[in-house]
This record gives structure tokens, sequence and C-alpha cells, in this order.
């Protein structure tokens, strides 16, 4: 079972940011739409505030210039004195921290949502690096309750570094939604529609909460992230193969031991050893071929949510 | 009628260029795994060589560093001289130049069969610059007969500054073999797979073509590109919308007058205002943004390919 909710305080000051990867593209111009016309983002009890968070990598439609920002905000960076040599990322993160936070503090902002694509097929996915928040828990089963169409899991995500670093680790509360698959550097009308669809039900939803509403528990099957896979390499570090059509686009599927997992150049099948079934997420990713991850395994877990009262 | 082939000498100089963009993956990866094992482009006449046409973009996983290298290939640019400003593409453009040129000189490679990756949701494209060449409809002509699974087209583009600029421009004929859709930076085993067996086919073409085999006449439809269609934009020339998904995916198929072409931000959507139809290709090309073009337009012609004896 999860921890109970702190509080029922009313969320006041939230945040919709997007483009925190420049060349996400519906969370870049949702936000940029939004700029213009926030009228989508404004409830009864709050308004959301919609914030570009990566201008510069926005414009160079990069993922980032200098340095990841979604791995910038470490209380270590933000904390620390400016120096003319700190990466354009590490930078806004302290302008973001102004703006959203300061982290760890009663002034940071209540909630920021952060918006996201990827190239893997994970359909809807929310990324939660704090440990089973209630509040998070109910905001997916709301979402899968409203839009019973698009599939939506929640991936809980422990820093191995035990420091959040994500643009919404700012805030005291946040979440990352993951729209895929879309290649980088393209909109793609249908996921538009449906990442704009899923942040006006997220609005709903802290609406709901700030007028006192009670949601009743419920269980829910959530992802933990176990740990990283890494393409199959030459002796010189380059990629010798890729991910097995097998595996290619069955993103939170079971993976059972045996089963192919690579296809290397040189045509042979890599298989999965580990001893007990996984879940793939973020299966052949365009922007983990650096950081030397093909997916991520997962474990499932059936969790009971109490209710908020 | 194409015109007829002005000669049959065998084609022994061939070169296989991958990496001309750096992020598309599946030329990439074909190229690095022939430079190590060179046996499969081998044929009893010839070897075609592996060439990574744009290494400094590939190891940034860029499209290019400086200057699409598939628009430096100008007579202009290799003929000019070097200047400590030029962009790494013009350097590396005259360099290839000098290895598989001069262009347009008898000492240039006899063909080049440039690979690349696209976005769009193509299948197979053979892109030709020349004005129907003979040679190469006979070649997309025999990819289709060897690969019935596998649509295979072939778009005509004549450029407009009536100057080549491509990659395979710099030998005495070539072609470009794009395979989508796949995402900038991912490598897709299907894909690589594809484009492996179709690179495999061409030489086969070329071997039979080198040992005097007769290539009867045929007709096929081919697409010749009409012009090009921008998003619409803001009054301050940033997106106001995106393809519309009743065209989205839906290259090379009949677009009508009257048709749903983007969808914008507002929720309305813009229909296509031509009075006739046409056929488009390269939709939601993600490196296509920054050239603004949302799409080519096309038109299907019946052509008849004589033989060749």
């Amino acid at each position: 079972m999860c921890s109970l909710p702190t509080s029922r305080q009313p969320l006041r000051r939230v945040a919709v940011t997007g483009g925190t990867h420049g060349n996400e593209m519906c969370g870049v111009y949702l936000v940029k739409h939004w700029l213009q016309t926030p009228g989508e983002l404004q409830r009864p009890s709050f308004s959301a505030m919609p914030v570009l968070a990566n201008p510069a990598a926005t414009a160079a439609c990069r993922r980032y210039l200098g340095y990841d920002l979604n791995r910038a905000c470490t209380l270590t960076f933000l904390n620390s004195t400016a120096t003319p040599n700190d990466p354009y990322e590490v930078t806004r993160a302290r302008e973001l921290n102004q703006l959203l936070g300061p982290k760890g503090t009663d002034q940071a902002f209540d909630f920021i949502l952060d918006l996201h694509n990827t190239t893997a097929n994970t359909g809807v996915c929310l990324i939660s690096e704090e440990s089973q928040s209630s509040f998070n828990l109910h905001l997916c089963h709301y979402l899968q309750l409203q839009n019973p169409g698009l599939p939506c899991r929640l991936l809980q995500y422990e820093p191995p570094r035990a420091e959040t670093y994500s643009v919404e680790s700012v805030s005291k509360n946040g979440i990352g939604l993951e729209l895929g698959p879309q290649p980088q550097g393209v909109l793609r009308a249908n996921l538009f529609s449906q990442m704009r669809t899923l942040v006006a039900s997220t609005l709903d939803f802290i609406e709901l909460f700030n007028q006192g509403k009670a949601f009743p528990a419920f269980e829910i099957d959530i992802y933990r992230v176990l740990g990283k896979v890494d393409f199959p390499r030459t002796a010189d570090g380059d990629l010798a193969g890729t991910v097995h059509p097998q595996l290619q686009d069955h993103d939170f599927e079971p993976l059972r031991p045996g089963e192919p997992i690579f296809k290397l150049f040189s045509g042979e099948d890599v298989l999965y050893e580990g001893n007990s079934t996984v879940y793939p997420v973020f299966i052949n990713e365009a922007a983990y071929y650096e950081k030397h991850v093909a997916f991520l395994k997962s474990e499932r877990i059936r969790v009971s949510v109490p209710a908020l009262p």
C-alpha cells in the first residue's frame, strides 16, 4: 500500500512546462500556443502557468545545447555559484528554480506537469520520481478513467544518485507526462491532440481535488524501474546490433527469459538472460543511445491506493 | 517514353554512401558494418566501396554540422577555392569529389547509391535527379520484381537551381535510396534489414547489367516533384498547425482538391486548394521543417521504358 497524502491543501500554483527537451514537439507547441491563448489552462480555483522550459534548445530543435536540462535540477547545481563556463541548461535550471521554486522550500510551486515525447511506443506514460505519491497515483487513475481509449501507465523512477534532478522536482510535487511514439523534431497531430486532452484532464483532476472532492480507494498496476540495458557493442564501443523486431514497439509488455532482445548486424539474435519476467520501457528511444540505454527494465507491481478523503 | 541509355559500358567503380545525413541510422550502420566486413558488397565484376559520407555529423548524430552535405555537391562549391570559413560539409564535399569524382569528368565513379532514412511513411523511395535515366528506371523495376513485399517508387526531382547538388551527383550516374518511416537517431532492425536487402538487389542488378543481360521493355508509374507546400504559420513565422491526421502517413497516395492537409492549433482544418489530384511525398519529414516544407507535391506519370538490349 502506498503512503497517505500528508495534506489536502489546495494546489494554487501550478505550471505546465514544455520544451524541456527542445525537439519533443508536442510540449513545445502546446506551450507556445498557451502562451498566446492561456484560457485552456484556467480553472475556477487556479490558473496553470505555461513555461517554455528550454527556449534555446527549442530554437535549435535539439534535446539540449550543453547539458540535459531534465538532469540539471539538482540542489547541487541549483545552489552552486554561477560561473562563465556553466552549460546553458545549468543556468536555465537556476532561472526555472527562481520562477518555480526554490526547490525544497515552502515558496516552491505546488505542482509541475512536464511534457515530453519519446520515439518509443510507450503510449501515455506518467513518470513519478516520488516514492508512490498518493496524489500522483490518483491522478493516473483519473486519467485512465477519463481516457479509456488511451493506455496510461505510471512509471516510478528512483534517481540512482538519491538526488532528484528533473524539472518537476523543483516544485513540491510534480509528474512527467511522456507520449509516444513520435520522432524528434516532428509534430504529429494525433499526439498533439492526445497530449492536449491529457493536460486538460490533469487540470480537471487538480480542480476537483481543490474543491475537496473525495476520491475512493482503488488498486492499480504501476511499473518500477529496475535498471537499464545497453545495446550490444563492438570492441571499440560502437553498436554491434539493435533492438530485436520482436521487442521493438512492445513497451510495457512482458519480456521473459530466453526471448530475443537484440539483432546483431552479423544476423545473430541476443536473448534476454534474466531469471524473471520484466517489462521493458523506452525501447529504442533516440535520446538514450548516448546514455547507453537500449531500454529500461521495470517490474509490474500491484498497489493499493487509499482514498483521498 | 524515356531516353535510351547512351552506352552499355560495365559499371566497375561503384560506391555505396551512408551517413550523408548523420542521424539517418540505417545507412550509417550499414556502411560502418561493411567497412569491417566488405564481402557483402562484392560481385564477380566489381566491388562496391562503402563510404561514410559525413563522419563528423555521424559522430554528433546530427543531419549536418554547418551545411546540408546533400546540397553541397554543386560545381560552384566543388570548384571554388577553399577558405577557413567554409562549413565542414563544403570541405567534406570537396573530399568526396576527390574520392568519387571529379564531378562531370570521365574519372568520376560510374555509380553512387546514397542511403537515406526519412521520418515520413514513404516505404522504399528511389530519388533520381536525372531526367528519366533509363538505367535508374530499370533498377527501380528490378527492385520491384525482386522485393514484391516492399512498395518501391521512383521520385524524380529536378533541382530548381538547374544545378545538381546531391552526393550521388558527383558520379556519372547515381540514385538516392530513401527508407521510412524511421525517427532520426533511431536504428530499427526491420528497416536496417530492408535496406540491406535493397542494396544487395541493387548490386545484383549492376552485376547482371555488367554481364550483358538483356532487360525487356516495361511500363512504370513514376512520381515527378511539382513543388513544395509549407506548414501554416503565424504572423511571426512559427507553426500555426501541423499535418492533418488524414494526410499523415499517406505518402504517395492521391490528394484531391478539398481534402484536409493541415490541422491548425485553433482546431480548424486547412483544405487542399489545388485544382487537380497530386501525390504528396515526404509528409512531415523532420528535416524539412527548417526548409519550410510540410510535404512535396508530385504528379504520377506512366512511363514506357525501352529494353536494355
